[in-house]
């Protein structure tokens, strides 16, 4: 038993289970390179090729983990999109209460608007896709409106924040956020997770004058 | 001299004047129907022919007043640029100090944004545009990014709005009130002016529990 352990480390021989990481790691690389250059050059003016060249390996070898530049587009949407339902799967647990919960998912989706997956998501349109890809989209973002929707209104009722307009307040939440996908650059004077906390925290704070008393 | 009035009221020949108002109002009726096509169908697959039915003219008669696509397309982020600038000359005058003229302005913008020629620069990407065309659209962006800046440096020097990071704040409020760009539909429940109110007026308010007490 020890020795076929031992065999099988050092056989020059992928192990199915090593092949498909192989693969998926490949797959990841192809898909981080594509966002990348689709934020910087556009989606119109990237080509496979540019992909391709960045990964120092041939146009074939792309169109083998993907069927066309949209397929791409829209595998890069979805992890985006997956990167921004896993923050609210997990950014809630921690919190004492609404508001907090609020906060700490807010947190990582304007992180996640710092990074290429995420604004992908905002700076591409998805017009130009197959009716079957905007469709795809467009119940991932249904899904976490609805979502944020849901925290404003626990945290309004578990008296964590003021009484507002849940639907308001979230069109004005993640315009702030998404819009940082808009015109963050990486060379920007804040780290993502100072400028998520200021704009969270000027969001939050408001702009009216008058004393204010945090409660918790 | 009354009698040259007169006849020039009643002929049937156009003054240059009249003229130069009747090329003025057709080239508006190409942007505008232009615009309205771009924001419901995204700009790629709006063909000039699309523009020229829904005019009820031919091809050619949309070519006599623009060079091509892009160039109705430029036209059209002019306008909404145009209408932005021009809230932030008016707005301006009314209020009686820093935080007033900076709500008043960001009404007007919000309103704007629920029109074709504001949604136009925010749903068109102008990543396949001539670099010249990008230029002159960056200049404009740039320009109003720094007078809402601005705005925001008097209110808090006046007193009415409370210290804050500038420039944090002016992303904050631009990215909520872009996104109504990316979001609004004629059919909405909201008529724009109580869009507008709302949107600012949460932006204004925060999330922050506890007493609040307004100066003015």
């Amino acid at each position: 038993m020890q020795r076929s352990v031992h065999l099988k480390r050092t056989s020059p021989f992928l192990t199915p289970e090593d092949k498909e990481r192989e693969r998926q790691s490949k797959r990841d690389a192809v898909l981080q390179t594509a966002a990348s250059l689709f934020c910087v050059q556009g989606y119109n003016a990237t080509q496979m090729g540019d992909v391709a060249e960045q990964l120092g390996v041939t146009k074939p070898t792309i169109y083998y983990y993907f069927k066309n530049k949209e397929d791409v587009l829209v595998a890069c949407f979805e992890v985006g999109f997956e990167l921004i339902e896993s923050t609210l799967r997990d950014e809630g647990n921690r919190a004492r209460n609404g508001a907090e919960r609020l906060r700490n998912v807010l947190h990582a989706y304007a992180e996640i608007m710092t990074q290429d997956f995420g604004k992908c998501t905002i700076r591409i349109s998805t017009t130009d896709m197959s009716k079957q890809s905007r469709e795809r989209i467009d119940q991932h973002r249904r899904k976490f409106d609805s979502r944020i929707r849901s925290l404003v209104k626990a945290a309004i009722e578990d008296g964590s924040m003021p009484p507002c307009d849940p639907k308001i307040a979230t069109f004005t939440i993640l315009g702030s956020l998404n819009w940082i996908g808009q015109w963050h650059k990486e060379s920007g004077d804040l780290p993502p997770a100072d400028l998520a906390r200021a704009i969270v925290g000027q969001l939050f704070l408001g702009f009216e004058n008058g004393r204010k008393k945090r409660v918790r």
